[in-house]
């Protein structure tokens, strides 16, 4: 919906298609484990974790585990394992997440607490946690294990955060970068360190780390962008889904911050308390529009996504580098 | 409330001033090791975990760790923090439970679901347990890893389970015993196990597992039990909990498996429906009481005591046997 003149100059096409080249085979495997991992003589796990798991997504996740490992020139197969490890505690978070937010759709689909019920899904949830923890003491790496365990352990403390933010659009940008880092960037971070960890590459990790920390924020920065300025086709949840479960992003952010005092009023009225009328998501989007606040957010997903490039610098060219690059080219992308 | 005379012969003193004699220093160093965890510059967590850990219990699982340690002559630090973890996967499950259950007394006092809302208990939740992952992984042992990661695992699937029979008194009593097995009885056997794990008496695991299976199931019955037969000061939560939030317990699949078309109808509208009034759970005390549901349930409690005394015969007598062995006689002295 919003296209600025300056961002359409910028507009570049790209796919990411030849990252999924370089990993298909890799991927299908990180699937069969996670489909045989599910299966379960209790119904219910199976039916919800076959819904949440197989309910699309791009598994960019477990993908950037597949491409660090080749990017430092991994050969054996426990890849495989830690990506799918990945994905399950991504998971099982989503399932925590969206009875949290009390979300009823993803993707474009009924959430499973919508479909199964908020109890069923906090249990599932744990079940997927526990699955990640097995198929990592499986693999047998310590060093694999304190990355993962100390990525839950941030995720789960950024997940408290956030609730204590909930409805206030007063948030500082620095506290909500700071919930963004623990809830998404995290495991982000942790997906592409692994790729280093297994591959021997000691001295990658860090830089590995700090790009799936840069291009985790700016994911999620696009993504607020996205709920207030794209067709709903494109990310298949519908436009205004974060402005009606009154979730303070960072566009809301800038918005609440430049606005009036009668703006401010406006973004108490509709986002933390609720009061919603049928024309306020458009009034929203007048305010944000006014302050420049999609423009701002767009502005800082870039930032991220410079930083992720230049964390990329102390890898000689490759193919996995140059899909590496096309993930980041690909996350503002998907503004345009 | 219900004694039986031949309970009555049977009824003997035990306290657990023994066990907890022997292990007072390193309960203490546990406790010290769980507080600095929970401690986090986000009140909701320090406030929620210090509101569960903090709010009594016997710290039953984590004693169990320490005496099965002491048990097998060990004598290092590492007991102290997988006996916190113990505790810290237990604390998370009960959070989890809480919400699941919608309960809102536990041991006397308000739930964290009821004080602190059901998204706080399953954030929390979720960090407690990461919590527990991150003490395990820098132990360092994956043998001891995977003992507790195995049981997360077989936690959780248990809580789907029951979720899954939940209001369904006709639930039989293996597929009970199952529920029971998985949700309760397995962390009390990796609790005991670790004990001669990081002993390194490997020849003990299988011993202790076992002792902690059989005073898990024990313990479990028991519980059940005294919902319908204790004074509330017994055990701090109100007798009738069990009934009022129609669990299907043991001493119910009981009273229903042995009951008229009329006492079924009456346990479906009570447990399932949850249609209730003032004198139903005289009336559900009075059918238990016909069919001899409580004295089975003990009966039953009694066999699993045994079980888990008969497990410990390989050991040569010592102070935490004996403390273990009141372990098994205080199970069911709380009856009495």
């Amino acid at each position: 919906m919003i296209k600025t003149a300056s961002i359409e100059e910028e507009k570049k096409t790209v796919s990411l298609d030849a990252l999924y080249a370089l990993i298909q085979q890799d991927l299908k495997l990180v699937d069969v484990l996670i489909l045989e991992r599910v299966k379960s003589e209790v119904p219910l796990i199976s039916d919800i974790a076959r819904h949440i798991i197989a309910s699309g997504g791009k598994r960019i996740r477990p993908a950037l585990t597949l491409i660090s490992a080749q990017l430092c020139h991994y050969e054996g197969h426990r890849h495989i394992a830690l990506a799918a490890a990945v994905e399950f505690i991504h998971t099982a978070t989503l399932l925590h997440d969206d009875v949290v937010d009390e979300s009823k759709l993803r993707r474009g689909l009924a959430t499973a607490n919508e479909l199964f019920g908020n109890k069923a899904s906090v249990l599932v949830g744990d079940f997927l946690l526990s699955q990640a923890f097995q198929i990592m003491v499986a693999d047998g790496s310590l060093k694999a294990l304190k990355i993962l365990s100390d990525a839950a352990a941030v995720i789960s403390k950024g997940e408290v955060m956030q609730l204590m933010t909930e409805g206030q659009p007063e948030t500082t940008i620095e506290n909500y970068l700071q919930v963004v880092l623990s809830k998404t960037a995290v495991l982000f971070a942790a997906a592409c360190e692994l790729g280093a960890t297994i591959a021997g590459q000691d001295r990658h990790e860090e830089a590995l780390r700090e790009f799936g920390v840069y291009i985790g924020v700016a994911f999620q920065l696009v993504d607020d962008v996205l709920d207030y300025a794209s067709s709903s086709s494109q990310i298949g949840k519908n436009i205004g889904d974060d402005f009606q479960e009154g979730k303070i992003t960072l566009p809301v952010i800038l918005a609440y911050s430049a606005g009036s005092r009668e703006e401010k009023v406006f973004w108490i009225r509709t986002l933390a308390e609720l009061q919603q009328t049928p024309h306020d998501f458009e009034h929203a989007l007048l305010l944000m529009r006014k302050h420049g606040a999609i423009e701002q957010t767009i502005a800082m997903a870039e930032k991220y996504c410079t930083r992720a490039r230049d964390s990329l610098s102390g890898f000689t060219n490759s193919k996995a580098k140059s899909a590496m690059l096309d993930i980041v080219d690909f996350c503002t992308q998907r503004l345009y």
